[in-house]
């Protein structure tokens, strides 16, 4: 009986992991029709709380293909979770002995993480509100990796709506991870976010730096590029020149992303002229050699006209979903041995036994579950202590910080707070907060007279 | 070729049969995945006329664990019957080549009667209507068996809203045809309905008795408990103790059930505290050894904390749907042989040629399906003649007798209506309809001047 | 690797291929369990934009009957297509891996054809709005053959609505490719459209000749009965007795078909009594041996007392959708050869490069997709030239004619226009239109001052 394994979020896989699942899905892509002694009698559970067709198809064409059986509930919302049942509570019955696998996609962030908590079999996040969707982004690079036989050292250039595109965001800490160069070369007004590149900083060391981008022609021409690279600093001096910034003289891949007009506000600028791919634009010459990719479905920023160029491989990335797919449940389902090391148990998440949620992000799991949701977070920085939501990852805002052992609650910068042990920390928002769960201000706590 | 089987009621099973099926369900659950060979080349046409992805997806996966296929049609209700066909046309051209079994869901009570009517393969009730779920029944049955090695004689606790929950009913003359001892702990308001008192009456030779439930604690606090046995009363009187009723000393299995809110009435009080089950409750001395069994979804009536208690037995009894769904599938497919006696066809059901349909029952098929429906019914008793609804079950008035032979009709008490051959008796609701009918009064009938 | 065939109209088949698939449907329905071998590791993927439960599960048990595998988007309309993804962009991606056959239906007439320009697998159409449903027809086909050992000379009668009924056409214009004489017994007011009479001139020589169907009886009281066959005209006067019209002497096939309400419009008269067929319009003298056939489901126009008639097919005739589609799937997917002279490609498919789209069909998809559609037309008559929209088959009204090698345009009736290479040929719908397009007036055009 192997171990049980999710794949809630990218992080859950070690490197060696994730090229080990890239060299399968290139040996199953060979001949995708002869691999259907992996999973005979093993059963597939696709509980889509929100409807999601392609990625739903992806997943039960890999386990067909597998010689697995599907069993697909694709509109959960408006059946089961209309009788009040918790997410909890459906994964518990299906994984009893329904399913050997739960393919999960929900509108809210956490979703998957709080289904792994109590799914007794394999959970895979096919997408989490906002948050992630780690096989779209597995299945991106392993496009690189076979267009480019590496991830490590290339560069790759995104364009279009960076600031609302969830594959984007998880594709870039995933680059970061790998060592890739990324050129931003993004629609006005829709930049990488802050707290995106805060993340490429802390975790990846990842510091954006000017690019002159003059030979990436039309596209980067009314935008402001920046080029991310996981190089030091005074590597880079020796590439870039003056004010002008790094030079972009080779792309390898060239990422485009539709307008995610379904999460804009009244705050973004409307925008009159969407960034366009053409024939023109792939005339510049840096990227003679770049693979354009695009997650899909597309609508008018990639014309027509570049299907037929053989640098377009946004269809072949879409098909190769399902290679990489079939490695993903045949690993999870115990029926491959990727013989690498596996990521250790990340010790940074801990679970609150007391105290009210600090998650305020509406569309955490962790608000509009109400049952069987234990407030978790994972911890960026000890000192001073910075938290994640453990659900939807969102920044949690904790002034004061309890202790469960000794029962006091302190500053969040004091000294008391840092030496609480990770296990015994409990986040509160505000004094009245930490009163209220019982906590008491330590002495030398200034207590709000 | 054997005979054609439908499953629309648990009464459609011998009580050696049933026993047969949990041998195999307890055989097919040692190892799931082991059983492909039964049932290849073999389809299941899952048509549900209303959603219930738990009780579909226990089928499916039961299907293809037995190597069998699926055809899922989740929402018939707003397709194929938008197009205005019956559902005796629907289960011919389905059952004609599509597939070998039939899984029917319809919010009409006695749907899957006249689906077995017409169907040429296996039917099988996944629930109609407020009526009848005979597999799940079967499913809990089959959990009291294997928790306790047998049903007769064991010593059951039903809990909640007793009144409108369908899964109780049947559950309760189930209990009462194996010999079970039920004790009863409604919420108050929500005591077990007249009609299934009755039944349990006529059918069984069951009378209610008043239980001391002291040593039920908490749970039996505010009800008055109700003990119902197979026992003779001579016998009982042995365990009763006066005024204080019959003792409960040790509980095999409480069953809870959530409030079926959807069904409440104007006329029921609202519940302001529903009956809920947590740790202090299972602490009652006779709880101890007692399985908590659940129909899921549960709300809130029981605790998480009781999650992790090794009485807990509800996730385990809905992963169990499976096995015996796989028994049922298997059987009815003739795939697995139970070598015992099956139970004689029931003599009681009679179509009614003539006259216009007698049951008032609203939500009855033979009312919401208006062609292929020939009224039907089962008789309770001959002298007087009383009858319920060979669909739905409800019981039917009629006050007036016709015989399809004479011609002529009669008042129900009447020694002329008692002489009516059963497969020659037209139920009438007046004299009026019986005229219309084509019916002359009897000579000695008293016919309104 | 066999040349990539799809199944968009009946026309896309030859009648040896047809014949073909008629031999193997025969052979599979002998034990329908016994193909598994056929498609094991194959997928359809059932993509339906507008639901058709039946349709659906037909295709979808079929393909698990060749032991395939199925993948079901029962819904794409409120799915994929929401997020804003043309037709040729989904099916390329469904196409690249998803899986090895689609299965579409769409509201929109010519949307297969659409589908097959783009898809890398095999497109089988299972109806695109009232345009065609060619495996349908083919059904409908296979039971004439199987029931009268043959399908040429035979006399098939056609009653009820056969001014809306889309099987209705697709079935005549097959009757009449296969040599089959047709008696039409229309609802009166809903006799079959000009335009279907106008291809069975055009394209079999079928013209229409008074019926006298004294012998059909009730049937064909009210109507004026049209008898449609492929015989010459003077071998006609054989049977023909005047003014009586050609003698009905025996049917070998009644082929009922129910009002289509959904499609009617101001105009059409209300129907106060709808045609019925019962047993006593079946004891018409030439109805003696005639098989009952209907595409289901039905509604009033054939009485349940008839389902118990032996000449009662319909029930049968939609069992064997299932084998026929077995052999539509299994001949895509290039399991089996059948061995025969497949159809030439049709020459008479043009696509237009310049020009706007000449279809005015408000639900044609060339209308109704905006991205990657190219004009297509079918040429009818080159002199004058008369053309089709290659999509949705509607007349194009096309006044001028371009050329796209001269940049000339010309009046439709010119000798000019007649000597324009098909492929150069486009159709243009005013003067406007052809200056807009870059055409300018020939020399000798009349082009208005």
């Amino acid at each position: 009986m192997p171990e049980l394994r999710h794949l809630v979020s990218i992080d859950d896989l070690s490197l060696p992991e994730i090229r080990a699942l890239f060299e399968h899905a290139r040996q199953f892509a060979e001949d995708p029709r002869a691999w259907s002694h992996l999973c005979p009698g093993l059963i597939s559970a696709s509980l889509f709380y929100e409807p999601s067709t392609r990625t739903r198809l992806s997943f039960e064409s890999a386990m067909l293909r597998l010689g697995g059986g599907v069993l697909t509930a694709a509109d959960m919302k408006s059946t089961s979770a209309s009788k009040g049942e918790s997410l909890a509570d459906t994964v518990r019955v299906v994984g009893g002995a329904y399913a050997d696998v739960i393919v999960l996609r929900h509108a809210s962030e956490g979703a998957a993480r709080l289904a792994a908590q109590y799914s007794p079999i394999p959970v895979v996040n096919a997408g989490d509100g906002a948050h992630e969707h780690p096989t779209q982004t597995l299945c991106d690079l392993y496009n690189l990796w076979l267009e480019r036989g590496r991830i490590d050292g290339i560069h790759v250039v995104l364009a279009g709506d960076l600031r609302y595109s969830r594959t984007i965001h998880s594709f870039v800490y995933a680059l970061a991870r790998f060592g890739a160069n990324i050129v931003c070369t993004p629609q006005p007004g829709f930049e990488l976010p802050g707290y995106v590149m805060q993340r490429l900083r802390e975790e990846f060391g990842v510091e954006p730096v000017r690019a002159d981008a003059s030979r990436l022609g039309e596209l980067a021409e009314s935008c402001d590029a920046m080029y991310l690279t996981p190089q030091k600093p005074h590597q880079l001096s020796l590439f870039t020149e003056g004010s002008k910034g790094l030079a972009i003289e080779r792309v390898d891949a060239l990422y485009m992303t539709r307008p995610q007009t379904e999460r804009f506000t009244d705050s973004d600028k409307p925008i009159t002229k969407y960034q366009q791919l053409g024939l023109r634009q792939m005339n510049a010459a840096s990227l003679k050699d770049a693979v354009v990719m695009h997650p899909l479905p597309r609508r008018d920023e990639i014309q027509p006209e570049l299907d037929a160029d053989p640098r377009s491989i946004y269809f072949k990335q879409a098909a190769r979903g399902v290679p990489i797919r079939m490695a993903i449940l045949a690993f999870l389902l115990g029926r491959i041995d990727l013989k690498v090391e596996p990521k250790p148990a990340d010790g940074r998440f801990q679970s609150m036994a007391v105290g009210p949620n600090p998650c305020q992000n509406p569309t955490c799991i962790s608000r509009t579950e109400t049952r069987h949701v234990r407030p978790l977070f994972r911890l960026a920085s000890r000192f001073p202590i910075r938290a994640y939501c453990g659900f939807c990852s969102h920044e949690l805002a904790a002034p004061f910080i309890g202790c469960t052992t000794t029962g006091h609650f302190h500053e969040r910068d004091s000294t008391a707070a840092r030496k609480i042990r990770p296990d015994h920390i409990v986040l509160l928002r505000s004094e009245a907060e930490a009163l209220e769960a019982g906590f008491v201000p330590a002495a030398g706590a200034a207590a709000t007279p």
